[in-house]
């Protein structure tokens, strides 16, 4: 690895690349002017918009990659593209180059390919995606958001400690508290995998941080600050939640539109509007993490313009700066004592954190 | 059955029972005087309230009920107590007293209790509940929200086949588009019981109705009339998207409160702002419909006041005046007729539906 922390930008990815990509570049590199990047795609395209970005130009080297990885490719595809900017910013993961990749392209290809070439972190069954998200108490993780369609406990145990450690390094909470996502019918809730994983959570070094189950209304409420669930429930609640948001926004517009006294109305609260619009941005919450892989890994919404992709390039720049896979590794390693002391049930197969379950 | 189109009230359940019932009746007994109600509690507050009341007195009949099921209370304990208000209101509807039961009381109870002593609609193997929410096109059905946490193929083609049925027959639309549930990630899409799912949607009789799969985005957005998921999802769904309608509810309330000009700005934007809360407001959205009994069942929240109430009151009455359970033995004979004719499977039982799968 260089000396610098760097990040690998695949500067292809996303509707907007590589323009936005490198603006976003340059708002990045203003905060962290620490940091160095290596910004991975079409050296004729990106040397000409490196000269008008002149922090960006500062901050990274340029590596050319010939082809770029479609939106709609498979990740089967993908995987045969090794000439590609994606893969080429992730081999630079791989090879210790980069502590961390950042893409706003296909997020199945940077899954599939960040878990083959990047690989899991040990102790970690399977990775999961991330990300933060607005509530009425502050900033809210949640995981998976759908990079595992079906979970077992270990898996949902692994989010836990891995939210934790994002809530602690990232978001910089003490003691962030965890909530297993479960619904509230009186009748029935949730299936004995829930039960069974609530059980070993609460007995786990985490179990005073964890809260037990919260419903849906819980994750905007910001009742805890972590919320774990499989990733084909948190990818529906996550889009389910912008959904609703994005509806508000465009009623809203249609309600100062309606009438001169609520546009007049509009131009009087507009200071405030604006804050609550601010606070809302989904920029502001770009950037969702594949946690549990051997290096940070970051996905950009590929809609996003540079004030977006500065964001996540914020989320991935804390991550590497303030050590977050170090702090996993003594998360995993602290529950791993507690499996072998506590010892309520035999390792099923040299697993470090099977051997919790 | 009594001449008359009759609905058996639990008067005693929910938060503000039985003075909201009573109110909200009164409310509801304007709408449709032509409809007759069983008042189900305790006769001796109820008779005073109904002094109060004079429509509501007119169109109902008081049946005493010594007993309430608490909200507390497990179905199986609530399955005991013969004499509480609900179990009298949903043994009228199995006696063919009344055509519906509405209660604001304990869900679960009212779920079992209903399974046990209404019992489920010939042809179907599980009923679901459903509820009606804002989007952007329109009013949209989303089921099943939690009355089974897991689900099955035939389960899911069921739910579409109520959802389209409570689509034309209560919302009023003529070919209502139905949408099954599922992920985005492009690396993985549900699972196969979902595939399954949406290869038999796309072949039966509703197939032209059919759009494939959905994501969370497109309940907000209104992408379909019907939503169909399993319990599980369906019930965080719900959730995440009232939670996030309540997040902004109360962020603009504290935008409109932060300065002198942001409230003077209210104040000239308020006509329009009113009717987008009144449109947003949950208890236009009030009542929660089981689908797949032999009789109307609807389940009002228990915290809503007597608009609410009555909103839930017209959901049911809807149902009853249009012969939902009549539509519903039409759509259940058509998606048959296909299953016979059409021969994709064997029948697995003899039960009807079980022959589409």
């Amino acid at each position: 690895m260089t000396e610098a922390p760097t990040l690998a930008v695949d500067a292809m990815g996303g509707d907007h690349a590589p323009e936005a990509i490198v603006a976003g570049l340059e708002i990045a590199a203003e905060r962290h002017p620490e940091m160095r990047f290596l910004l991975v795609g079409d050296a004729a395209r990106l040397e000409p918009l490196l000269g008008r970005f002149q922090r960006a130009a500062k901050s990274a080297e340029v590596r050319h990659a010939p082809d770029v990885i479609g939106d709609e490719m498979k990740p089967t595809a993908a995987l045969r593209m090794r000439n590609a900017s994606m893969r080429i910013a992730i081999d630079a993961v791989a090879g210790g180059e980069a502590a961390g990749v950042i893409s706003a392209g296909n997020t199945g290809a940077l899954l599939t390919l960040a878990k083959i070439v990047i690989k899991t972190f040990p102790g970690i069954d399977r990775p999961a995606m991330a990300a933060v998200g607005p509530s009425e108490r502050g900033d809210v993780i949640m995981l998976d958001l759908g990079a595992n369609v079906s979970c077992d406990v270990r898996n949902l145990i692994e989010f836990a400690v891995m939210g934790e450690v994002f809530a602690r390094i990232v978001l910089g909470l003490t003691a962030p508290t965890i909530g297993l996502l479960n619904v509230g019918s009186e009748e029935m809730k949730g299936g004995e995998q829930l039960r069974e994983a609530a059980e070993l959570l609460k007995e786990s070094p985490i179990g005073p941080q964890f809260r037990g189950f919260v419903e849906g209304y819980d994750i905007a409420a910001g009742t805890t600050d972590v919320i774990v669930t499989d990733g084909f429930t948190g990818n529906v609640a996550l889009k389910t939640g912008e959904g609703a948001l994005k509806l508000v926004r465009g009623l809203l517009r249609q309600v100062f539109e309606s009438s001169l006294s609520a546009r007049l109305g509009y131009l009087l609260a507009r200071p405030a509007l604006d804050r609550l619009r601010e606070w809302l941005d989904p920029r502001r919450y770009n950037g969702a993490v594949m946690l549990g892989l051997n290096g940070v890994v970051v996905k950009s919404h590929g809609s996003t313009d540079a004030e977006g992709f500065a964001h996540a390039l914020d989320v991935a720049m804390d991550m590497v700066l303030h050590g977050f896979n170090d702090a996993m590794r003594a998360g995993l390693a602290r529950m791993e004592r507690f499996s072998d002391t506590g010892g309520h049930k035999e390792a099923d197969g040299g697993q470090p954190l099977a051997a919790a379950l």
